[in-house]
């Protein structure tokens, strides 16, 4: 059994394609790669106006059905279904979001997917990669220097020191950092004020980058983002401040996309990752946009499960960028359905068929939600160790029993292989279902009616309520013109409520609104319905500590 | 005349050679290379191994007068000497500092040389680049996350928060974060404490880069790096925490020296970035080795003047390098000797042969300094379009009347030819002068003893004086152990004395000790000799306001 090797220690055992081979193998022009290293590269925006004539490959969305704490394995299985497709003789992309310094170090690990299933060079893309997170926390941070030196120099906009919403950003878990005082020490050093650090994946300008088309739209987005507001509370934005082109130029490689390769060759393209509660938690368009004008297929993912990743994958990045999905896939695990049967955490792995079938109703729920999007889509149920065949059968006799397609996947132990059924049942409903995906809301419904749309449709709830804050915000946002915007539900992903003890598929509940925020650049209004952590914090005995390099190079402890 | 073009209008009119081609030329193995894009690569630690027997080339250092605030051009003569090098039939390689963020968003622009004498892709270089300044600041707030993290969760070591000296950093000017209060917000934000920011090129951990020998070496500094102290008093290092491998691992890649190319295709190094007052203010050891390893002439430089610049060099980076430079380039621009000779900064383009002369006695005072250290030197006249010939003949006569081999040059303009008389005088000295290479002062005296006699015999002082600050750290550092470690002092570089009015060449003053502050893992001991602003802020126009970037990703308004 391969299993008991560790991630990293199966990433060190491959040996990589080099990157010009990836490129080639998709008719990638010379000019177009600009290499980082022997399997790192990132592909000219130029691409995409060469193929512009070229019909799009298949984008398939994988998601989940509300997790557990550990997560169900959804960046393992959108890998292991593109090596899965692959293996089938597709020609297949797997697009990903990169992964976060701050949980590398903390405690979540890395997130390049697992096992047989990961994007390699795990060591680097869990790093510094090809650099897009440094310039973000860069470009937000200049931003943030810019707005305090305007006011220290003048404030000619009028700014009002305790209305700046323009946060730093540091690509970290540093809760020392959520709530601070600058500009103490006097006159020389500027206004002290109240500000905070989040971390940068939660930076507007990553939503930004993932939704940006090109650069001269990423520039537009960039110069729309209210930064804070004057004494008579009117939004500032970047443009005003001038500095849109210098960020734009901070921005302009970061928004190449990266390509790198499955532990099997599988070409991937990894590249940005915004938070999936405060912003829609996928990969950038554009890197979905070029997979698609460069493969038949694209596997792709969104943050959480389907409440939240899918609803803004269907909601504000396909609205952004004009697709249509192909397929979705849902997945679900045998413990995650176990703890929605009220299962606690820490008696997962015990044989609990009554808990999975009480379970279902959560998986139930998403596949209604698919429906309603008129997607064709699949159930892909997980595979760990420790399920009993009886727990997997329940799963799938169930799914049959209702016509939902389903395939069982064994991806992080066998890599393509473990995916096959999988790959067989989605190519299945690509050719045989009829495609017909809509928006559950339109752009011109006011800000209400969308989030009641969403709540009652996505998370069955019974409808919304305000708190006098989000009320007088909502007239705000209408007055200031930014009531056709999307929104983008910041919520717990561990229930289809605002409520993470509401497991299973919770009825007559209500969603409250506590808080609405403009992210005028990104191009949607942040709902917030509970209190959203946007910096992390460091556990007591950080992943940090396990991490080493050899004399020659070769890291140690990352996962 | 081509000198009305700007540097970033001369750079992108250059056609760059592949740097494939341009290490091709150096003999560079095809898997010590990793390419970053067509024009920047990274060079693998392995090639010290394998050319370590092969005998190393000549280093020439560049230093200069003490400099008017513009600077006199050291980084361009410095680019410049090494393609005229290349055009006079020497291999020959240029060893420069990478610029930081901070100044180039801010006022002084980048650090790439200028005119026809500057390293491409200056975009790059002057912007992200390869990527290390940017690791270096996720290593350095990693560190303080881990040091937070520590206190917050139970504070085994009793770190006195009141004494934690390793703060934060980001490659920005941003004055509004020099003096901060963290960890507010309540409990779960850990322990409110006075906080601030530097500069990332403040980081100890870029002097560390700059320093180390290897990835072991590395290591190991970073262990030793001192970041607070206990209740009880007692230093606090990177080892106690745990984290040196976690940080090493980090900085892993940022170790390799890059490799780019001058406007003339002459190969340069560009790498590291070190403050030239905290901090020890040249490029990395690592890259001047490899230099050494694949040329015959490496040209490098050190910042400001020669009382801090090459007495840093001399003492701190030969000593931790073992190795003795070829010979030392003094710097000398006829606007500088002007302002030595009491020319005000708003009348240097008005002729003045008599401040000319009078200026001399600062150029004099570094010439004596080089002869203290037993090397070969040339003075290279560094010619503005402003300069009178009648004043470059005054310097020209002085320096033959005193037997000082001297030249002009006037590379910014001409690019290497510019600097073909420069770099005849400079093979000259290397081949027919004698070389006495030897330290001022040996690590075995006391700090006291170090201080007084840089002071006496570089600065011309009359001796050094300690405020009682200064004296309760001697007392310190000696019981610590690190009594035997080279000082770095921070001073005005526009002054031999450590007050910037004091122009010329003043006599009869006293150096004032005001602080000392271990940087144990660089391996030195700071002695500040007046307030130095280790955050810079912007200014009212920051050139950022004039950066931009057009639609094909063209940069514009870097100078």
């Amino acid at each position: 059994m391969k299993s008991h090797l560790s991630d990293i220690e199966i990433a060190q055992k491959i040996k990589l394609k080099p990157i010009t081979e990836v490129a080639q193998q998709l008719s990638i022009d010379d000019d177009e790669l600009e290499c980082f290293g022997h399997t790192k590269a990132k592909i000219s925006l130029d691409i995409l106006e060469r193929l512009e004539d070229k019909p799009d490959g298949q984008v398939i969305l994988v998601t989940s059905i509300n997790p557990t704490p550990a997560g169900e394995g959804k960046s393992t299985v959108t890998v292991g279904l593109s090596q899965a497709l692959a293996k089938a003789g597709k020609k297949t992309i797997v697009a990903l979001r990169e992964p976060s310094l701050g949980p590398t170090m903390g405690m979540k690990g890395g997130a390049a997917g697992g096992g047989y299933s990961q994007v390699l060079p795990m060591e680097d893309i869990n790093l510094h990669f090809t650099g897009d997170m440094h310039a973000i926390t860069c470009a937000n941070n200049a931003l943030a220097a810019f707005i305090d030196n305007h006011i220290h120099q003048g404030n000619e906009l009028n700014i009002d020191i305790r209305r700046v919403v323009w946060k730093r950003t540091l690509d970290l878990n540093d809760r020392a950092l959520r709530e601070t005082v600058i500009g103490l020490g006097g006159k020389g050093n500027g206004f002290p004020r109240e500000d905070g650090f989040d971390i940068t994946v939660a930076s507007e300008i990553m939503a930004v980058l993932c939704l940006a088309s090109n650069l001269k739209d990423l520039k537009k987005r960039l110069a729309a983002m209210i930064v804070g507001f004057t004494v008579d509370q009117k939004p500032v934005t970047v443009e005003m401040l001038g500095v849109h082109g210098a960020l734009t130029l901070l921005l302009k490689d970061a928004l190449k996309p990266n390509l790198v390769q499955t532990v099997e060759g599988t070409p991937a393209l990894v590249h940005g990752g915004p938070f999936a509660n405060i912003a829609h938690g996928s990969n950038s368009l554009i890197a979905t946009k070029v997979a698609a004008k460069l493969a038949d297929f694209v596997v792709t993912e969104a943050g959480f499960g389907a409440d939240l990743g899918a609803e803004k994958f269907l909601h504000i990045k396909t609205r952004a960028g004009q697709f249509t999905p192909g397929a979705v896939v849902i997945v679900a695990t045998i413990r995650a359905l176990k703890m929605h049967g009220s299962v606690n955490i820490g008696d997962l792995k015990t044989k609990n068929i009554e808990a999975v079938k009480i379970g279902m109703a959560n998986l139930e729920k998403h596949i209604e939600t698919i429906i309603a999007f008129g997607l064709p889509y699949v159930v892909a149920l997980n595979r760990f160790v420790q399920d009993a065949d009886e727990e997997l059968e329940t799963v799938l006799d169930w799914c049959e029993e209702h016509s939902h397609p389903v395939a069982l996947c064994n991806v992080w132990e066998e890599g393509g292989k473990g995916g096959l059924a999988l790959a067989e049942k989605v190519i299945n409903v690509l050719e045989k279902k009829e495609n017909h995906f809509s928006y559950l809301y339109d752009l011109s419904d006011s800000i209400e009616e969308k989030l009641t749309k969403i709540s009652r449709t996505v998370y069955g709830a019974e409808g919304v309520k305000w708190t006098e804050k989000a009320k007088k915000q909502l007239i705000e946002l209408e007055k200031n013109g930014l009531g056709n915007l999307p929104v983008c539900v910041a919520k717990t992903q561990y229930s289809l409520s605002d409520d993470p003890e509401k497991i299973g598929r919770p009825k007559g509940f209500f969603i409250t609104v506590r808080e609405l925020k403009p992210s005028a650049g990104a191009g949607f209004i942040v709902a917030l319905t509970g209190s959203i952590l946007t910096m992390p914090g460091l556990p007591k005995q950080p992943a940090a500590l396990n991490m080493d390099v050899d004399e020659n190079g070769k890291a140690k402890g990352l996962f």
